[in-house]
C-alpha cells in the first residue's frame, strides 16, 4: 500500500519548487554532486561527544527503493494553487516526474554504518541528475541524521556501562514513529536489545522485558500483595524470572519478596534471573540488594537498573558502587559486573541534544564535461562550505591509531608525507612525515543498491565496524566529558580552492 | 499491508509477558481503569512551560483501529524462546489473543485535543478488560506524549511570534518518522503550515516552501550568479516569488538582487511575496532589509526568518527590532508585522526537553463488583501515585479565567464552595467560596471510536479549542519564562483516600 506521507513525498515543498525551476531552466538532468555531513558532534549540555557513529544508510536506501511518482503522489501536487489561484506545477513537469524521475540513476558513495565519524567529513555522497539529487535531500537527512544521533548516544552509554548490557526501553516517550529508528540505531551503537516488540522481530532480534508496576499494583489491589504478584510471575516464567522490586519499598518489601520467590524456584530446579530497580538511589539500592541476594545464595542474579539513565548517570552509579563497596569491604567489581542498564527516554530522544546538525550541500556541478565546485558563503562564518567534490581519508599513526581525517579533492590520491591544513583558519597547517603514517584508508565506499544482506546481518556488520574503529581510536577522544579533539584537515589543494572561491565571491 | 513494527506489536515486551500472567491468573478479563497523565511541564533548560496543549488522541485512535492479533503478529511471538529453550508463550494464550483481543471493548474518556492541560490531570482514561488496557499502553504513550510535547512547543512559538505566522520546517532533522507526528501536533499548537509535502496533503493542508541555497549555488557555479537564480525562480513563480537572500551576502548581494527581480515582476503586473533570511544577525538584517525593500516600493512583502529559531530567540529578535527601529526612527511595529518564522529542528524535536514524562498507571480494578483503588508508593516521592478512579474539573474564577484544576473521585460531582487540597503536601488546603467560582467544567469527554470527522476538521477543531482555552488562561501562566504556577488540587475525599492508602502500605 502506498503511503502519501512516507514515500516519495517525504520531502520538503521547496525540493519540488526548485525541481520545477531546474526543469524549466533545462538543468534538471545536469550531473551534480551533493555531500551530506554534520557540522558538530552532539553536545549534551555539559558534555559534548568526541566522536559520532554513522547509521541510517539502509533506512534511506529502503526509502529510495520505494520512491517514485505515481498518480497517487502527483495528483495532490497537480492541485497545488499559486497565490492567484493558478496551478503551481505545470503538466509537462509533472509528466516528467512520473516518467523520468528514476532514482536508480543516482550513484551513492557512503561511509558504512557503524563507523566512527567526525564533523565536516562527507558521510554520504549523491551523484546524478541535479533534479534527482535534490528530490532525495529531505529523506536522506531525516534518516541519516537521526540514526547517527542515536547510534552515537548508544555508543556513549555502552562506553559508560563498561561492558554491561544496555537495553533500549524508550518507545513510550520516543518521538512518535521515530521509535523504530531508535531500535535499529541503538543496536548499531552498542545496545544489546530493545523492549519494542514488532520492530525487534523485524530486525531479527528478540525483544526484551519482564513486568511493570501495574502488575504488582493489580495484585495488591486484589488483596494478593506484592508476593502474590511475584509468585504469579514466577509460575508462568520459572526460567525467566526477573522481578521489579520498587512498587512498595525496595529493601523492606521488594527484595525480600523476590528472594522468597527465588527460593521456591531454586527448590524446583529453576535458576532465577534477577531483579530490577526503578526508583530511589540506584547505586545504594544496588549495593544493598546485591548483599541481600548474595546472602540468600543468589549471587549470580543480575540487577537491572532503570529510571532516567544516561551515560553520565551510569558512570556515576558505577563510581558510587565502587566507593561504597570499598567502604563496606564488599566486592564492588562483582556488583558492577552483574548490572544491566535499561535506558529509555534519554537514549530514544538523545536527551540534551535531540538533533544532529547534518546538512546536504551541493559540492559540484558539471559544466561542459568538467566538475565546477560550488560554494556558499553565508553571513554566519561557520556555515561557509568547503567547496568541490571531495573524498575523505583516515590517517593512522605509528601506533595504528586514527590520528586525523583528511579531506582531499576527489581526483587526489594523497600519500605521505602529508600536509594537513586547518579547515577554516587559512594558513594554519602541520606536516606528517611518512614515518608517522602507518596507513591511509579511504572512508567512502560505493553503495550497492541491490543484493544487500538481511537487516539483521547489516546490524551485526555495523556493530563489528564500530568495535573495530573504537579499538583504533585514541582513548582521549573516547572520553565521555571533555574529549580530546579529533582533527579533520584539508589537503593543500582543497585548502587553496576554498580560499580562491571565497575570495572570488567576496570581492 | 500489515506492518509488524507499527501495528499491534508497537508494544513493549513486558506488556505481552504481563498479559500472559493475567491470562494464567484468570485476571485477564477483570475490568480495570488506567489513567494517562504527565508529571511535569516540559522544561527547556532555563525556561519551563506554564501550560501544555494536549494532542495525539486521533493518532492513537487510528492505531487502535488497526490493532489486532493475526498470525502475522502471533507467529514471531509464538517462536520467542525462554532461557532454557522452551516457548515463552503458550498456545492457549496466543489463541486467546487471536480470538478475543478485541480492542473495541475498551471505553475511552479523554480531554479533547488542543485543550490547555496541566500535570497530574488524566488526559486519557482507558477502561476495560485488564489485559486489553495493558496491551495498548506503549502505543498510547508513544502517540500522546509526543504530540502533546510538540503542540506545547508550537503554542509557545505562537505566543512569542505575537500573531506572526509560524511555519514548521523540521523534517530534515526530526527524529525519523516522528516528523509525521510533528506536522500534526505543530498545526494543533499554532503553526500555520509545514514544509513536509505528503504529510501536509494527508492532513488537508498545503505544504509551504520556496527554494534553498543549493539552487543559488548551482546557478552561481554555472556562471549565472545569484541574479540568474532569482530570475529563473521568478520566471516560474511570478505570483509566488519569495527569495532566499543570504547565499553570498544578504545586504550587498541578496537583497539588491531580489529587488531587481521584484521590479521586473512588478512591471509585469505581479506582486512579489518577499525574502527569507537564514543566517547572520536576523534582527539587524530584517531592519536593514525592510528599509531597502521599503525604499524600492516593496513595503508589503514579507520577511521570513529561519536558522535555529525557538521561542526565546523569536522574542529577542522582536525586542531587538523594536529597539533598533526606535533608535533609527523607523516603524518597528510595521517590520514585526511582516515577519514570518520558519522553525525547524527546535520545534520538531522540542529542543531543550525532547520528551514528555507522561505515564499510564493503573488507577483502579474491579473486585466483586466494586472499584478498588490502586496505589504505587515508590522510593522516589514524586513517583507516588494519586490512587483511585478520578475525574478532572476546571474551576473558572469570577473573571471567567481558569484558576485551578480539581481532581475528584469518579463518583463525586463537586460544587462550590470548594475545598482544594495540595496533591502531595497532606493538610495543605484552601477554600474557594461560591462567589469566586463562575463555572465548573468537567474536562474529560467520552471518546467516539466511529464516525469521526476528517483529519483536517479535527485539527481545525483542536486549534479553536486551544485559542478558546488561552483566552481564559491567566496571562501570568502564559509567560514564556518563569510562568505563574497553575494549581492542580485534590478534592477532600481524594486527598483522604491517598493518605489512607499510603498509610496502609507504609506500615
Amino acid at each position: 500500500m502506498r503511503d502519501l506521507a512516507s514515500d516519495v513525498l517525504l520531502t520538503d515543498q521547496y525540493q519540488l519548487t526548485m525541481a520545477q525551476v531546474y526543469f524549466r531552466a533545462g538543468l534538471h538532468e545536469r550531473p551534480a554532486r551533493f555531500e551530506h555531513f554534520f557540522r558538530s558532534y552532539p553536545d549534551y549540555g555539559a558534555h559534548q561527544a568526541g566522536y559520532a557513529v554513522t547509521a541510517g544508510l539502509r533506512t534511506f536506501l529502503d526509502w529510495l527503493k520505494g520512491a517514485h511518482f505515481d498518480p497517487f503522489e502527483i495528483d495532490p501536487i497537480a492541485g497545488h494553487p499559486t497565490t492567484t489561484g493558478d496551478k503551481m506545477f505545470s503538466p509537462d513537469f509533472l509528466d516528467w516526474l512520473g516518467e523520468h524521475a528514476d532514482f536508480s540513476a543516482l550513484r551513492l558513495t557512503a561511509i558504512p554504518e557503524g563507523r566512527v565519524v567526525h564533523p565536516g567529513v562527507p558521510l554520504t555522497v549523491v551523484e546524478g541528475p541535479l533534479i534527482l539529487c535534490q528530490l532525495v535531500e529531505t529523506a536522506l537527512l531525516n534518516h541519516l541524521n537521526f540514526e547517527t544521533l542515536i547510534a552515537t548516544k548508544a555508543s556513549r552509554l555502552w562506553e559508560a556501562a563498561r561492558g554491561g548490557n544496555v537495553l533500549e526501553f524508550g518507545a513510550r516517550r520516543a518521538q512518535g514513529s521515530g521509535a523504530h529508528s531508535v531500535v535499529r540505531a541503538a543496536l548499531i551503537g552498542g545496545a544489546s536489545g530493545s523492549s519494542l516488540v514488532g520492530r525487534s522481530y523485524e530486525l531479527g532480534f528478540l525483544p526484551r522485558g519482564t513486568h511493570a508496576h501495574s502488575m504488582v499494583q493489580a495484585f495488591m489491589a486484589l488483596g494478593m500483595g506484592e508476593l502474590g504478584a511475584f509468585s504469579a510471575y514466577a509460575d508462568v516464567y520459572p526460567d525467566d524470572c526477573l522481578l521489579l522490586v520498587d512498587t512498595i519499598d525496595t529493601l523492606e518489601s521488594g527484595v525480600p519478596n523476590a528472594i522468597a520467590v527465588f527460593e521456591k524456584l531454586a527448590a524446583g530446579g529453576h535458576k532465577p534471573l534477577g531483579i530490577r530497580l526503578d526508583s530511589g538511589d540506584l547505586a545504594y539500592l544496588a549495593v544493598r540488594s546485591a548483599a541481600m541476594l548474595d546472602a540468600a545464595g543468589f549471587g549470580d542474579t543480575v540487577i537491572v537498573l532503570s529510571s532516567e539513565l544516561d551515560e553520565i548517570t551510569i558512570r556515576q552509579i558505577i563510581e558510587q558502587i565502587l566507593d561504597e563497596s570499598h567502604r563496606l569491604g564488599t566486592d564492588g567489581d562483582a556488583i558492577v559486573r552483574r548490572l544491566v542498564y535499561g535506558v529509555g527516554s534519554r537514549l530514544a530522544t538523545s536527551q540534551g541534544d535531540p538533533y544532529l546538525d547534518g546538512v546536504y550541500k551541493l559540492a559540484a556541478i558539471e559544466d561542459r564535461g568538467e566538475w565546477v565546485p560550488a560554494i556558499k558563503l553565508s553571513d554566519t562564518p561557520a556555515k561557509v562550505l568547503t567547496p568541490g567534490a571531495k573524498r575523505a581519508w583516515r590517517i593512522y599513526d605509528e601506533r595504528g591509531l586514527a590520528t586525523a581525517d583528511l579531506l582531499a579533492l576527489a581526483d587526489e590520491n594523497p600519500s605521505p608525507p602529508l600536509e594537513l591544513h586547518h579547515p577554516s583558519q587559512a594558513g594554519t597547517k602541520r606536516r606528517l612525515g611518512a614515518e608517522r603514517v602507518s596507513e591511509l584508508e579511504e572512508l567512502g565506499e560505493p553503495v550497492q543498491l541491490e543484493g544487500r544482506p538481511t537487516p539483521h546481518e547489516e546490524i551485526l556488520a555495523a556493530q563489528a565496524r564500530r568495535l573495530a574503529d573504537l579499538e583504533r581510536l585514541d582513548p582521549g577522544v573516547r572520553r565521555l566529558v571533555n574529549p580530546h579533539v579529533y582533527h579533520v584537515s584539508l589537503s593543500p589543494r582543497l585548502a587553496r580552492l576554498k580560499q580562491e572561491l571565497i575570495g572570488s565571491w567576496s570581492d
